[in-house]
C-alpha cells in the first residue's frame, strides 16, 4: 500500500502567494480595466545587468561546440564561482571562508528548504515569527513538531527574543523577509553566543544582504567571530542581482561547524551537506554560473550596485509616503522590504482587501507569515520606479484623501 | 544540541564516480604521457543542438530588457515546456497525459532523489540490483532500511524478478542504467498488474527512453494500460538532448494516482509533488526551458535524432569489438550503455584496473551499481566516435592479442 508521508496533512493545502494570486485574479475578472500595481510579491522587475547577459550568452555559445561545451559540473559547482564568491563576499570584508565551503545551488529557496535532510528528526526548531514559510513548512513536512516561534513586532522593536526551550536549529533571516528590519552586529553577536553554548546551529538567510548599507549592521553571520563553528550562511543572487528567473544561490557551511550523531560523536556538517548534494543534486546550470561570476567583474558589481540603489531609492520613496498616509512603517532602510502597521486595526486581510479594491494595489497580507504579523502589511521595492510612486499616491490618497 | 540524521552514517562515505575519479588522477599522476579514454562516467559528448543554442540565446537576450525580462517563473514549470512534452512525448504516442500532469525540474537526480519526501517512512521499497545508486541511497537518508534487492543477471536474462516482501514502492530504470538493458512491453505489463494489485507505485525512470529504436519496447510506462493509476514517471533532457551541463528533467505524476494516508484515505500524489515542489523548490532556469522547449521543435527533433543516432551507433561498434574481444555483452541496442561481463571471472574492480592500467580505458565496475553487479563492468557510448573506436580497439589487442 503506498502510503504517503502524513506530515503534509498537517501543511496548509495552498501557499500565501497562490492565495493572493486567486483573489487578485477574481478582481482582475471583476474589473478589467483597473490598472493594478504590485507591492506584493517578492519579485524584481529590473532586468538582467549587461555583465551577466553578455557572459552568459557567451557561454551558451560554448555549448554550441565540442570544445567548448560543458557537460556534467562538480555539483558542488565550478570552482571559478566559488573563488569569485570567497573572494569578493568574504576576503575582501574581512571574512575567512574559503571557496571550499561553498556550495553554488539552484537557488536558496532549494537549500533553506533541503537542508533540514541532514538534520536528526529529533532536532528542536526555532523561528522568528513572521517568518518566511519555507523554514517551517520544510520542517514539518520532515516531521518536526517541536517548533518554537520568536515573536518580532513593535512591541519588541523587532529585536527577537531568544529562545526558551534550548532548540537545536534557529533560523534567522537578515535583513529580515518579511519585516525589512536588521540587526545590529551586538544584537546579532547575542546568537552567535547563544548558539555556542548551547550547541545549537544558526541558519542564517542573508538573501538580502546587498541591501544594507549601514555600516552598523552586518551583512554576514561570519562577520562575528565564532560563527564559522555554529552557523550556516544562504545567499542568493535572485535579489542581488535578478536572478530570480536563472536560478542560482549558495550555501556556506564552514569546515569548523560539527554536529552530533545519536551516541555523542562529532560529525562535520559539511561532509553531511556534501553526501547530500552528491546525491540528490547535480550542480547549477554552467551558463547561469558564468552569469553569476561575471557580477563580480568590476562592470558586474557597478550595474549590480545600480540596481540595488534603484530598489533602495524605491523603498525610501514608499517609507516616506506611507509615513505620509499616516501609516506605522518599518523596515525599508537596509532592505527592500516594508512592513506597515494596518490603519485603524484592521487586519491584514482587510487591508489587503481594501488597498486591493480601493488603490489597486497588491500588498501582502502580514498575518500569511505568522501570526504575530497580524496587523500589518508587507510591500516590496522590487517594482518599478514609476508603479511605486503611483503605488505611493493611490494608497496616501486613500487613507489621506484631504491632504 | 545540533543532532544530525543518524542515517547518513549508513551510507558509503563516497560516492562511486568520485573512487573512480580518484583511481584515475593517481594513474595519470603515474602515467602523465598516457592517453587516457574514459567510457565510464555517462557523461555526453557531444555539443547541444543548434536549436536549442538558439532559443536559449534568445531566452537570455529576452532577460537583459525590462519588458522581456523573466524573473520567478512557475514552480511546476512554464507551460510552453510542459505543452510541448505533453503533445510530443505524450499525445503524438496515443498516451494521456496532460500538461498540468508534468512538473519541470533541474534533472532527474533531483527528482528521482527528492521524490521519497512524499511517502511514509514505513514504506517498503523495491529495488533491482544493480542499480542506480541515488534510488537506494536516498530512501537510506530518509531512514527506510526494508529494502528488497530484485536481481538481474545473465542467471534471469536480465528480468527482473517480481518481488516476494510486498513492497509500496518499486523502482524500475528501463531501458537500465546500468546494464544496458530492455524490457519488453509484456514483461513491463506484468509490473504495472502487480502494482495495481498490490496497491504499490512504481517509480519509472525513463531517462534513457530516446535511445529506444526496437517497436515492442515501450519508451513510456504509459503505454500500458493501468500505470497511470499506479507510476510515476521521470524523464530528463540530459542523455536525450546533452543537457547534463544546462540542467532541466521532468516527473510525470497523473491525477489518477492515489496514495493512502494513515488512516487509509485516498491522497492525491499530484496534489503532495505539487506541494513539495512549490514549498521547496523555484522552477527551473527559464533560459534553459526555452532550450528544451526547442528540441521539440521540427529542426530540433532532426538534431537531436542525429546525436541519438550517433551514440547508437557508437554502441554498435562497442559492441561488436568486444563481441570480437571474445567478451560477453549485453544492453548497448536500444540503449546507451553496455554491459559486460568481466573475462576469466575478474572482478569488477580488477577488471577494472586490467583495463585502466592495460589498455588506459575508464570503465564503471559494475559491483558499484550493488553486489549482483560483480563481475561486470559498464561502458557508455557517450564519448565521441574516434576515441570509442580507439578504446574498442585497445581492449580487443589487450584481450586478444593475436586477433
Amino acid at each position: 500500500m503506498i502510503e504517503i508521508n502524513d506530515n503534509f496533512l498537517r501543511l496548509a493545502p495552498s501557499y500565501l502567494f497562490s492565495d493572493i494570486a486567486r483573489k487578485v485574479a477574481d478582481y482582475r475578472a471583476s474589473c478589467p480595466e483597473a490598472h493594478i500595481i504590485s507591492m506584493g510579491i517578492g519579485d524584481v522587475s529590473r532586468p538582467l545587468c549587461d555583465a551577466a547577459v553578455n557572459a552568459m550568452l557567451k557561454a551558451v555559445e560554448e555549448m554550441r561546440h565540442p570544445d567548448t561545451f560543458h557537460g556534467y559540473g562538480p555539483e558542488q559547482g565550478y570552482l571559478f564561482l566559488r573563488q569569485a564568491i570567497a573572494d569578493n563576499d568574504y576576503a575582501a570584508h574581512g571574512i575567512d571562508i574559503s571557496a571550499d565551503e561553498i556550495f553554488i545551488s539552484d537557488g536558496a529557496k532549494s537549500d533553506t528548504g533541503n537542508i533540514v535532510d541532514i538534520f536528526s528528526k529529533k532536532t528542536k526548531i526555532a523561528l522568528t515569527d513572521p517568518v518566511y514559510p519555507v523554514y517551517f513548512d520544510s520542517n514539518v513536512m520532515a516531521g518536526r513538531h517541536d517548533i518554537e516561534f520568536l515573536p518580532v513586532d513593535e512591541a519588541n522593536g523587532f529585536i527577537p527574543p531568544l529562545p526558551r526551550k534550548e532548540p537545536d536549529i534557529i533560523y534567522l533571516c537578515y535583513p529580515n523577509n518579511p519585516t525589512g528590519t536588521v540587526l545590529s552586529r551586538p544584537e546579532l553577536a547575542k546568537w552567535v553566543d547563544y548558539a555556542l553554548s548551547h550547541k545549537a546551529v544558526i541558519l542564517f538567510d542573508a538573501a538580502y544582504e546587498a541591501y544594507v548599507t549601514s555600516p552598523d549592521i552586518p551583512r554576514s553571520i561570519y562577520e562575528l567571530p565564532g560563527a564559522d563553528r555554529c552557523a550556516i550562511e544562504f545567499r542568493s543572487f535572485s535579489k542581488t542581482a535578478g536572478f530570480t528567473g536563472l536560478r542560482c544561490g549558495f550555501t556556506v557551511v564552514p569546515h569548523n561547524l560539527y554536529g552530533y550523531d545519536s551516541e555523542g560523536n562529532r560529525v562535520s556538517l559539511h561532509s553531511l551537506w556534501l553526501r547530500r548534494q552528491t546525491t540528490k543534486f547535480n550542480g547549477a546550470s554552467y551558463p547561469v554560473q558564468r552569469a553569476a561570476e561575471a557580477i563580480y567583474s568590476p562592470e558586474g558589481k557597478a550595474q549590480v550596485r545600480d540596481t540595488i540603489d534603484y530598489y533602495l531609492n524605491n523603498a525610501s520613496l514608499l517609507r516616506q509616503a506611507l509615513n505620509d498616509a499616516g501609516l506605522k512603517v518599518y523596515g525599508g532602510i537596509d532592505s527592500p522590504y516594508i512592513w506597515v502597521k494596518t490603519p485603524r486595526e484592521l487586519s491584514s486581510w482587510d487591508f489587503f482587501e481594501l488597498l486591493l479594491h480601493q488603490a489597486n494595489v497588491v500588498v501582502t497580507p502580514g498575518v500569511g507569515f505568522g501570526k504575530y504579523g497580524e496587523g500589518y502589511v508587507r510591500l516590496t521595492a522590487f517594482a518599478d520606479k514609476k508603479n511605486t510612486q503611483e503605488a505611493a499616491e493611490r494608497i496616501k490618497r486613500l487613507l489621506n484623501p484631504n491632504s
